[in-house]
């Protein structure tokens, strides 16, 4: 690469491009600070979105789905070495093409300590105006807007334990809490609400002092290096324990024998005793981490003690996800604060000054959006980025991908702690094994159904293998790296296909599988209608159970399924066939039955699975029940395409249609008794901290809440408590989850729960 | 010095014998630490105590006065770096003669670090059995004993005002305050009673980590030597500041231009910007300094913030009275704490821990001793003892002298901020090369009135020398760092003088002097006393208070009186007419007289100044005028000689005599409603602070104070106020200080106060 040019591309090193969609910026912010800057940009986004009509009247197509183009909005972060600054302002001004001109003379959201230093060279590069803006006001910013948007942003630390990462939810709720900001020196900020913070302290004793101290001592040539140093180096030959001068513990005032009494006391200690001096440079470095880390803990320890806080976020540079570094910083203030205050690291510490600054007067991303971390386009939380050691101009970014309205948390739930995923793959080693393996053996049947649902675009199987490529290299750092987005989990491993598949733009590869189950289904369901109608009462509540799991067996997520349902004519009646014996491994059935005896509930919303069968044949009955018992019913379905489930928009067809099949359906419908609504969910999972907030509000009059299938009632949604009735209901389609749950293949899950 | 043998002597530079005594030595303790070793001992000590005898039917010799051997006790702590411990251990070994074999079996306490270390070398070089003691209540135990019982003990620093030192008197109302003790690591203690604390935190960051990083960061020898280069290093090489991220202050946060936003922190940047690097070792060792000083500042300020402490005390070798540590640290604790809290330094901060495991079980320091510096016997407080650059064993001493009663704060003095001196010589420059050069001239009249004193004694001369070597030696000291024994005042100068007279042997100069001028006075007693009598009542106290001041101006420690008294025959006539006019420069005698037409008195204390004319035909006539009235009256005279001060003793012989003359003050004596009280004082001036307890526990029913003589009004008290009525009378035999209150040669003080 030519220094003064401008490098042809910037890379990744898992070959994520950077700078994305650079020709669509609208607006750029920039954090530059001694070491790191950090450039941030709006990009509006042009995406293929599949959709189809039953309906033909209501198509303007003569196909019988369209693609359509839509756009929405992206945020992007980029970070890399301040020393490069010159060559991504040159890469920046290169790929801006036709936003140039347009560009001229606006403005630039800059902080960071180095804005004012480097406020020529963006003009002269970019040809923006250098706006400044105060650098503890956009890290808090940026802060809250993490906090609040990016699940599982923030984590605890335990080197010893398992998991040694422990992912927080976002929560609306983040205050008041203490920002550390640990750059060249310490900052310290106690933040009460988006507008109050105060500066309550600060030390000079920061990463300025780590790398400056540690490049006299060591010949580390950088940060991560001196870090690397640290993490093989042994302080025991540098500082001086307690048990060094006491010959132990010194008991009565409870110090531990291992406990460090003077850091790089043996450095002298040594020489006065005429002792031979035995120490690595090694072993300075990690003194040295250890000084610093444990000064920067303790004193974090006395404010957050001092002004009744419980939660300290760190952020800046310094900690950099190293874990012998949060390790320490965690030990110090546990120690200290005699375990009273927590210490939250942030997965994008480095961010915040960024995003804070371009949030600034950014009206686009307000309170009417909320954003989610798009998986495929984001460097993975990384110790040291192996960008930062591979590549010419390292690089490590975050994308943020809007979505179109606010989240809120499921009013329903009880309790505030709610988890939704079932199994944590950070910590059970054995599933995490498990599902990587069945995550990586699934993907061929992924990309064929991309293939097949692109036959004529003669770039699909590129794209596919493209796809193919970086899933499994994804699946691959998850099995070193669990932690790398936030937990890893069932759900995050689906939701992760999901982002590649939009990635490389395959918006709904079972579009045309769940139009044709749909229709076929659709073609049955005058007569399941009549035949549930014939049976008695009590036989009739069994009958609507069994439908609506053997619909449930309808989806093309599941392996063991799919390989049924290619190989035989697959309908109701042979799906009804490989439901189990009773009792379940969860059988609420007669529980259920035995309720329904009782008075109606005024209202009941369920979140619904696949497409075909299950919707129409064993959802849609049941639904029909509940009504003509005088129970409101909103049906809850995904807002995006995932797997063959039913989206939002399909469901609103497909209640079209049943309407003109089942007069009680339609009157259903006009009177509104019976609505489809969408969650904001895009997988095969449900994550009922982040529904979409009309939904959410819509929630607050249900006493029956109705979960269906594997992805949203076993991966997630297993152990949640609700603060009314819930059924979930679901047919393990996985063999090996199914013995873990007591049971054999197609085990059934009838979990039927009611608080009062 | 054979390095196996034991030296033959070890001297302090300033020639201050160390470990002095030892043949007497009682009892032992040390502390062991990394670097400084702390021995301590107990040694009783014969003395020569002059007295005389009016009373020839009370003395038992022929002579009129007697040396009569006392015996009293002393504290040695001597402190020398802990690699020396061998060469001390063995000089003290063959010293100890006659009490080695009376030790052996017996016990020494040791703490500190090293205690476990070295125990068989002291049980082998000794003959000690080793007790060891707990570190930390050894430590508060010391503390508590230096700041109840030594004067000036805690100070604060001030590196750029005037004056840069400001001492506090000793306090008996200590607790509760903070002890913050750096050795190698950092102990905070809270410390709420003699029995009561706490290890409320600590860091490993401290002296250790300064000079474990700073011999691998500089050329240094030693600490010292790292202070030095620390001293004349210029930080802004290797910190980054404020100034150099933002350009300027950074307002919003409140943070200066130059205020250190990372230790260190220039070190990498400057690397990072492809700047050259232009720093010297000793900015390296200043960086250190301030990174570490600052660091415990925070951290100290932070706990005593929380445990609401505003007095922090720093003790253990770090510090070492550095001024620049001493800055650091002080500018850290008043910026964290916004002010809130105090750093108080001690003089004697190396000898914690060593006071504290001597004090253990130690009954004969018990509370019916106090226990007072020995300025002749103790290093001063220097940065780097001078010793510790020339000697073969650098050593530094604290001598104690025990007194044989408690001492207690004078009831009578109103508020709480009562200081003895009225001049601070440390703050005023002008009036410390006065004092000065005026002491350093006036040495041959006490080195001459010496050797009168001892005429017969062939030793005389040679000590009276060394006296003089050694005590102008000290005013040279006094000129370089008038800080070194606490605030320097014209006291402090006149008590050093005792302390080295007691040293040479000379415990009582002028005790012929008094002696004849007692005589002389009392023969005029009677025609004194009829004059008196024949005065109408005004004229009577005109002339009284004329006769006392006229009596004060027999003082020979008075260069310009003691012309006078050596040039002519003088008596109490001459000395009237020396007596200037009235107004005088202060002239409180009308409101005195009109005082004395109201109620009389119910008791008066009088602190009384010279022997002779100045007792006998001054104070006993105002004495016998108040008893007239119906006033009980107690005279308090010294317990120890000063100069021609009358000691309580002679005091009592001189009112034995006196009424064998006058009738009314021999009923008075029998009616006990005259009594001579002593003061624990040994100088000329007085500190009421540090009175008798007895004495002190006698003025509470007093409603009148009188006090006289240029040492106890003028030089101190001149500003102190009371809760009773009170008089200061006094004859400025000095020209300067008469020009300074604007008056002349023999300018009158009578400052007569009524609180009322």
């Amino acid at each position: 690469m030519d220094k003064k040019g401008a490098p042809k591309s910037i890379k990744l090193p898992e070959a994520i491009k950077v700078f994305r969609n650079l020709t669509n910026a609208k607006r750029f912010a920039i954090d530059i600070g001694g070491s790191l800057t950090k450039i941030a940009y709006y990009s509006t986004l042009s995406y293929r979105r599949a959709n189809y009509y039953l309906d033909k009247e209501v198509s303007s197509s003569s196909d019988d789905h369209v693609y359509e183009v839509s756009e929405t909005a992206r945020l992007h972060f980029v970070k890399f070495e301040t020393k490069y600054i010159e060559q991504c302002l040159d890469f920046i001004k290169s790929n801006l093409v036709g936003s140039r001109e347009s560009m001229a003379g606006k403005i630039i959201k800059a902080t960071g300590g180095g804005a004012f230093k480097h406020a020529n060279l963006i003009q002269e590069k970019l040809g923006l105006k250098v706006e400044k803006e105060d650098e503890m006001s956009c890290l808090i910013k940026g802060c809250n807007f993490l906090l609040k948007n990016i699940s599982d942003e923030a984590f605890t630390y335990h080197r010893h334990a398992n998991p040694e990462y422990e992912f927080q939810l976002a929560d609306p709720n983040i205050f008041p809490y203490m920002l550390v900001n640990i750059g060249s020196g310490v900052s310290i900020l106690k933040v009460e609400s988006e507008d109050k913070y105060e500066r309550i302290g600060g030390t000079a004793t920061g990463g300025g002092t780590f790398w400056g101290l540690g490049s006299l001592l060591t010949n580390a040539k950088g940060f991560d290096e001196l870090l690397d140093l640290a993490e093989v180096g042994d302080h025991r030959n540098t500082d001086l324990l307690v048990g060094d001068i006491y010959g132990g513990d010194y008991r009565s005032l409870g110090l531990d024998s291992d406990l460090i009494a003077s850091s790089f006391g043996k450095i002298c200690d040594a020489s006065r005793s005429g002792k031979k001096m035995s120490y690595k440079e090694a072993d300075l470095a990690r003194s040295l981490l250890f000084t610093i880390s444990n000064d920067i803990g303790q004193i974090a320890s006395l404010y957050a003690m001092s002004h009744n806080l419980n939660k300290v976020y760190f952020g800046g540079y310094f900690l950099r996800n190293h874990p012998l570094s949060m390790h320490t910083v965690s030990y110090s203030i546990n120690y200290w604060s005699k375990g009273t205050v927590q210490s939250l690291f942030l997965r994008h510490e480095g961010y915040l000054g960024a995003i804070g600054a371009f949030l600034k007067g950014a009206e686009m991303c307000g309170e009417n959006y909320s954003w989610q971390e798009n998986y495929a386009g984001s460097s993975g939380l990384e110790p040291v980025p192996s960008s930062w050691l591979n590549s010419t101009v390292p690089v490590a970014q975050l994308e943020l991908d809007r979505w179109g309205s606010p989240l809120a948390y499921c009013p329903l739930l009880a309790g505030t702690d709610y988890i939704p995923d079932t199994v944590d793959l950070n910590a059970d080693h054995q599933a995490r094994d498990y599902w990587l393996d069945c995550f990586e053996e699934s993907i061929d049947k992924f990309v064929c159904a991309a293939i097949a649902s692109q036959a004529d675009n003669e770039t699909a199987a590129e794209r596919a293998s493209q796809f193919k490529e970086k899933y499994i290299r994804r699946l691959h750092q998850f099995r070193k790296q669990p932690f790398s987005y936030g937990n890893l989990t069932v759900r995050s491993l689906l939701d992760t296909i999901q982002h590649y598949m939009r990635e490389f733009d395959f918006p709904d590869p079972y579009i045309s599988i769940k139009q044709s189950e749909n229709e076929a289904a659709l073609s049955q369901l005058a007569e399941r209608i009549s035949h549930i109608d014939s049976l008695s009462w009590e036989a009739k509540q069994t009958e609507l159970a069994i439908g609506m799991l053997a619909g449930n067996l309808f989806d093309w997520g599941a392996k063991a399924v799919v390989q049924i349902m290619e190989l035989e004519q697959f309908g109701l009646t042979e799906a009804r066939r490989r439901i189990p014996k009773r009792p379940w491994v969860e059988d609420g059935l007669d529980a259920w039955i035995e309720r329904l005896k009782g008075p109606p509930h005024k209202q009941a919303a369920i979140f619904v699975d696949n497409s075909g069968v299950d919707i129409i044949l064993g959802i849609l009955p049941f639904t029909r029940e509940l009504l003509s018992r005088g129970t409101k019913v909103m049906l809850c379905a995904n807002s995006a395409p995932a797997l063959n489930d039913v989206t939002h928009k399909e469901l609103e067809v497909i209640l079209h249609q049943a309407g003109m099949i089942c007069p009680k359906i339609k009157e259903a419908l006009e009177a509104g008794n019976l609505v489809a609504m969408e969650t904001a969910q895009a997988g095969p999972c449900l994550d009922l901290s982040r529904l979409d907030s009309g939904l959410a509000k819509a929630l607050q009059n249900v006493d029956l809440i109705v979960i269906e299938g594997m992805g949203r009632t076993v991966h997630t949604n297993y152990n949640a408590k609700f603060k009314c009735e819930s059924l979930k209901a679901a047919v393990i389609k996985n063999q090996w989850l199914a013995k873990r749950l007591g049971g054999d293949m197609f085990a059934v899950v009838w979990k039927y729960e009611n608080p009062s």
